[in-house]
Order: C-alpha cells, then sequence, then structure tokens
C-alpha cells in the first residue's frame, strides 16, 4: 500500500516566488486527503499532479493563509461537475468559516459535508485513522494532524506454514487474514502483529508536547519552521516554531524523518534545514512540488523524491521523450 | 509618460497550468492600478515584477475568479506594514463583499477606502481618468473600464517662436503650458491640442455597445475571448464573448490593437488569436507575465512585449549575466 506526502505549498503566511502557501496533499492508496488549502492551492496542483478530487480537506486553523484556496477549489470542483462526497473537517468554527465561504462558492453539484472536530477526536478511515492533535497557535484552535495506520498482520513463515501441510496460494492468504486452515491456526505461523505507519503534520505552532507525544516514533513529522533561531523572539511572539525547535522535538520523539514546512520567504530552505540538521540529521526541507514517499519500515525510510526526480522517473516509465516539462517552461 | 498593462492573469474561472485568474496591472507613470484580482494575484506578482504597492483596485464584477485574490493581498500588504491609502473601487455591491472580506483580513494598519462606482462613473487621477463601463454579463453589475487620458497640448512651432523672438528654454515650456511670453501668445506658435491615450479593458462580457462605443479609436482594447466560435452556444449561455466576436468589435471600433484575455483554459493562446486575426489583423493573445507598452502614437504602435524578452531587456540593461530567471527555474 502506497503512502506519500505532496508537497503542494510549503511557504507560510505570505506567498514566495518558490514557495506557495501551505497545502500537503496525502496519498494512501487509492485515498487522497489534503491538508489545509492556502490561497492558490488549486493553481499549485493543477501545475504539477493536477486538480485531484480529493475525498478529504482537513483544515489545521483559520488563519487565512491556511483555508483561503479553498473556496476557489470547490468552485472549480462544480464547474468541472464533480458529483463525489467532499468532507471538510476542522476546528470549531469550521461551520461559521464554512457559513462565509458558501457565499463565495455559491451552489454546489456536489454534497459538501463538513465536520467539526473536537481535540483527540479521531476519523476512522479506511485501514488507518486520521487524528486531531491540539497544538499551541494563536488561532483560537489549532491542530494537528496525525494519520495512524492500523497494524498489520506478522509474517507468515511460510516454511513452517507447509511443514504443518498448507499449501503456498490461496490458503497462505486466508491464514494471513486470521482463518485456520486445515486444522492450522494463523496464531502457528503467523508472526506478531507489526505496527502501522505514522505520519504526523504539526499545523502552525510553537513546540507542544501534545504534537511531540502524537508524534513518537513517527515515519514522518512534517512540522512548522517558520523562523531560524535569530529569530526566536519572533517566533515565540508569533506562536511559531523555529527550525531548531522542530528538529529538538524530532528528535526527542524519536521520529525517523522530519520535513520542514511553512518557512518564510526571508529564508532560502538550505538555511532552516541546516540549522536543524545540526540537532537531528533526518531532517529535510521540501520544496514546492517535492514528494517524501513513505514505504512500511521493513522496505526502507522514508525518502525525499525531488519534483525534478520525480518527473524524470514518470518520464522514464511511459518512455517520453526527455523533454522540459511544461511547469518548467512556463512563466 | 510611460503607459503599459502588465498581464499577471490572462486565464478565466478556473486557472491553467499556464494562466492565472484575472489580473492586470496598469502603469502610468508612477501610478499603479490593478483591474481584477484573482485567486492568486498577489503570487504571480511576486515571481515577475514584485508585489508592487499599488494605489488603486478596480473590480470588473463581483464573480469569484475577478476578486478571490484581493483579501490574501490586502493581508500580505498589512504583514509588510504597508501605510500608504488604497482605495478599492466596483460596482454597487462592493461595500457588501468587503465586509465580506474584511472577516478573511481583519485590521489593516493602512488605510482602505472602498468606492462603489454608478455605470459611467469617472475616477479623476493626476492627467487621466478611469471610467466604469457598464457591460453584458450574468453578474448584477458588470464593468469594463476604460483609461483615457487628457489631451495634451499641440506641437510648439520652434522656429516660428524663435522668428517671433522667444528664446528657446525656460520660455519654451512656458509657452508650452499655456503661457504667454514676451507678447508671444501660445495660440501663436502652438499646434493644435492632440489627444491623449486611450487604454479599455472590457472585464467579463458578451458583445456590448456601450464597450465598442468607449473603445472608439482606443490605442488597445483589451478583450475577453473565453471561448472560440465553435462554442459560441456557450458562449451566449454564459454571456461571455468568443475570439472572433472581440474582433469584430475591436474591427468596428477601429481600436489599434486588440489584446485578448479571459482565456479558458481548454484552448492554446494561438487557437484564439488566429480566429481574432481572421478577422482583425492587430490582435495579440498575451501570456501571463507579458506587456504591452502604449506609447505615444507619434512614437509607434502599441507592442506586446513578452516576459522572456522583457527579462533579456532587463538584464542587459543592468549588466547582469544571461542566466535562466527564477521564475523560469522554480517549481
Amino acid at each position: 500500500m502506497d503512502l506519500s506526502l505532496f508537497f503542494a505549498g510549503t511557504g507560510g503566511s505570505v506567498p514566495g516566488a518558490r514557495r506557495g502557501l501551505p497545502a500537503i496533499l496525502l496519498r494512501r492508496g487509492g485515498d487522497r486527503l489534503l491538508f489545509d488549502c492556502g490561497e492558490g492551492t488549486q493553481r499549485q496542483l493543477v501545475r504539477s499532479v493536477g486538480l485531484v478530487d480529493m475525498e478529504c480537506v482537513f483544515i489545521t486553523h483559520f488563519h487565512a493563509d491556511h483555508w483561503l484556496g479553498l473556496p476557489g477549489m470547490l468552485k472549480s470542483f462544480a464547474l468541472r461537475e464533480r458529483d463525489q462526497l467532499l468532507t471538510v473537517y476542522g476546528p470549531r468554527g469550521l461551520n461559521e468559516l464554512m457559513g462565509l465561504m458558501r457565499s463565495i462558492y455559491g451552489r454546489l453539484p456536489y454534497e459538501l459535508s463538513i465536520v467539526e472536530l473536537e481535540p483527540a477526536q479521531t476519523v476512522q478511515r479506511d485501514g488507518y485513522l486520521v487524528a486531531a492533535v491540539p497544538v499551541s497557535h494563536r488561532a483560537p484552535s489549532s491542530f494537528g494532524y496525525a494519520i495512524v495506520e492500523q497494524p498489520r498482520p506478522g509474517h507468515l513463515d511460510a516454511q513452517l506454514a507447509e511443514q504443518l501441510g498448507v499449501k503456498p496460494g490461496p490458503d497462505f492468504g486466508r491464514l494471513q487474514r486470521g482463518e485456520s486452515v486445515d486444522g492450522v491456526s494463523p496464531q502457528q505461523v503467523m508472526g506478531p502483529e507489526r505496527e502501522g505507519r505514522k505520519v504526523v503534520l504539526s499545523g502552525d505552532t510553537e513546540p507542544c508536547e501534545a504534537l511531540a507525544i502524537a508524534a513518537h516514533e513517527a515515519d514522518v513529522l512534517v512540522h512548522e519552521a517558520t523562523f531560524t533561531e535569530e529569530e526566536a523572539d519572533r517566533a515565540r511572539l508569533t506562536a511559531h516554531s523555529t527550525a531548531r525547535q522542530a528538529a529538538e522535538l524530532a528528535r526527542d520523539a524519536e521520529v525517523r524523518l522530519l520535513a520542514l514546512t511553512h518557512m518564510s520567504t526571508r529564508y532560502a530552505g538550505g538555511q532552516l534545514r541546516d540549522e536543524a540538521r545540526a540537532v537531528f540529521a533526518a531532517t529535510e526541507a521540501p520544496r514546492d512540488f517535492d514528494t517524501i514517499e513513505v514505504p512500511f519500515p521493513e522496505r526502507g525510510p522514508a525518502t525525499l523524491l525531488r519534483w525534478s526526480e520525480r518527473q524524470a522517473r514518470e518520464r522514464a516509465a511511459t518512455g517520453e521523450a526527455d523533454e522540459p516539462a511544461e511547469t518548467v517552461a512556463m512563466p
């Protein structure tokens, strides 16, 4: 089951030439969930992976740079006659905000479900859940989100199963799904349950204990890093984090990979990444359109895939000539 | 006095990979006026000419693709501590719309003036006016805008003035400003008044007589061309224009240059331009970030300057190495 994060916008507060406003598209199998939707998100998607019909949008908090792209995107879905349900989740106050947006996007030809979440409330999805993690920001109610997969069955000991008389093939599948086969129970041949993957997104926050707890041993923690330590006072004043603080939290929570986001336009990403890496080596600073792929742990660590690499890979896979992509050639 | 139009977004309804949502920045001398402000306009500016502190924003009508970039831009101005007045003009209903936006952008550290215009009302500026032209679209009240310069004084006949005893230098300036010098009156030595330049923007509209009248002999008419003739029914249904209709209007109004905009993402710009050129040869289809420069007529016709040419020209002027610009290299 593929799991990845696509960074549609890695800036914060104001858009820069290189970084759009916050939006992260999580894909798991056929599921697409969007986390935040800053102004211009629909176009960021159009210019990269396409404006996918995501099933859910999760808003972290109601500062405008995190949701102002939503009404236009809802409208664009309407113009192309979307007919499937879209669910928008967010903190208390979401209904009021969506009421304001409704006067922008008007009537929609698809069903829109609006769900206000309480802190720590979870949304069950097929094979995983999304939990609202209360974080500490200036907005009245601010969430990070933890995406947590259900545990997976353990490894099947194929040799042992065959010794007990089970034939490889469909019967192995039945054992893996928890059924007994010819008197052989799953407990006899299956190893211990394995933990699912966990991806945690901080939203906007100053260093926050609830988030550190939620992020414990996460495969990926995406944490805001609005400032460097030089601007630590400003970070404190605005309830944001420095790159160093994000790294300290990642280290203490023993996450496997830290990805920085919500980077102020005043910095090059490398500056923030280097500050974080001095504390926590497994840190990346994704650029817009980069992807983090999150394999099952036994298949290797989560890794950053640059947009240019991804395009090259996809061109190679489809046999297309190696030409500059449209998104590079356009103004 | 320089006069130019910068196309910050040439798409319509939904953003495409190559075309952002409607926004045109008019520069005249030190004045900067923005016409429409679709979602993502602030970033289009950041990525090209910079997010300039324009004095005025004129909204053509209240469909979301024409104004949804405004609250975020107002907020960005606030974050960088703008302190000069910003005036927003638009049709009746603007106050209500800005009330809705206020709940998005919050308190501003600069004065915001909101002015509802009646059809045909004019805004006087230093040396020119902006007139609201009622056009025909589905929004209850939709404007195009005509930017009309005051007439300029005629040519000074220098030879004649000297024969009459006026010395070249400051006294020539006084004659040009309408003062008599040593018994010589301006009427004796100045040619007839010359017309100022005129630029007309259609906003969204089906072919519209009021606009044709306003555009008579304009130096530049920027007219929407949402569709080709193949989609003429759809154009009629949605009260938009085809490229051919825009060209017919430009021809009948005897404009000097037609620039197409609000082009649907379904077309390459060349397709719309070619359809228009079959009727009216002096047609351009600007891409995002292109500029139209509008010199005084005696210095030549208005011309389209491609963004890449402009960058090359500016690099040459500043002596910078000829490297790919950031806006091309970025995702």
